[in-house]
């Protein structure tokens, strides 16, 4: 860490802001149930893609890398959990439709 | 870069799919023009952090970081002028259907 303290600052006010901007999605998609409007392959490879960097910070042993990742796991992985919920709950809808 | 090849290639995959989520969410989002289970707060507080991001790529001569907040940042604002329209338009109707 051989950068001004500034600097550093940004980087974990950086760091603060993507981590903690999912949480209010999360809350709002539980609360109202719906979903529609999220989009699947965003949650798939976007929650793919924060395990991969957790996984990059053990190995590199990046401690701010590890604790964000795995924070933003929990809201990523309730919208994705909903979004599959809602999906399978329309197939439903169709099924009925059907009969 | 004092690492093994194939850790930077699994930051580099991380990095790839975390910044290529946002696309299919802003692709979705104007194709339906449906914006309503997507949370305002998230938006804001994304595209601000990304932001910052990749200010601090600049600062630090970070030239990946740079690269992926200034991709990132295109879907973000994307689905963020998206939301902020739907808004609008459901202020007009609540306004309308207040006369």
């Amino acid at each position: 860490m051989a950068q001004p303290l500034p600097v550093t600052l940004l980087g974990y006010g950086a760091a603060t802001l993507t981590t903690l901007s999912f949480f209010p999605q999360a809350i709002k998609t539980v609360r109202s149930g719906d979903a529609s409007a999220i989009s699947l392959p965003m949650y798939v490879l976007f929650t793919l893609g924060i395990t991969l960097w957790g996984i990059y910070g053990l190995i590199t042993h990046d401690g701010p890398l590890i604790a964000a990742n795995i924070i933003t796991l929990v809201p990523a992985i309730i919208v994705l959990e909903r979004k599959i919920r809602s999906l399978r709950a329309s197939e439903g809808v169709k099924l009925w439709r059907g009969f």
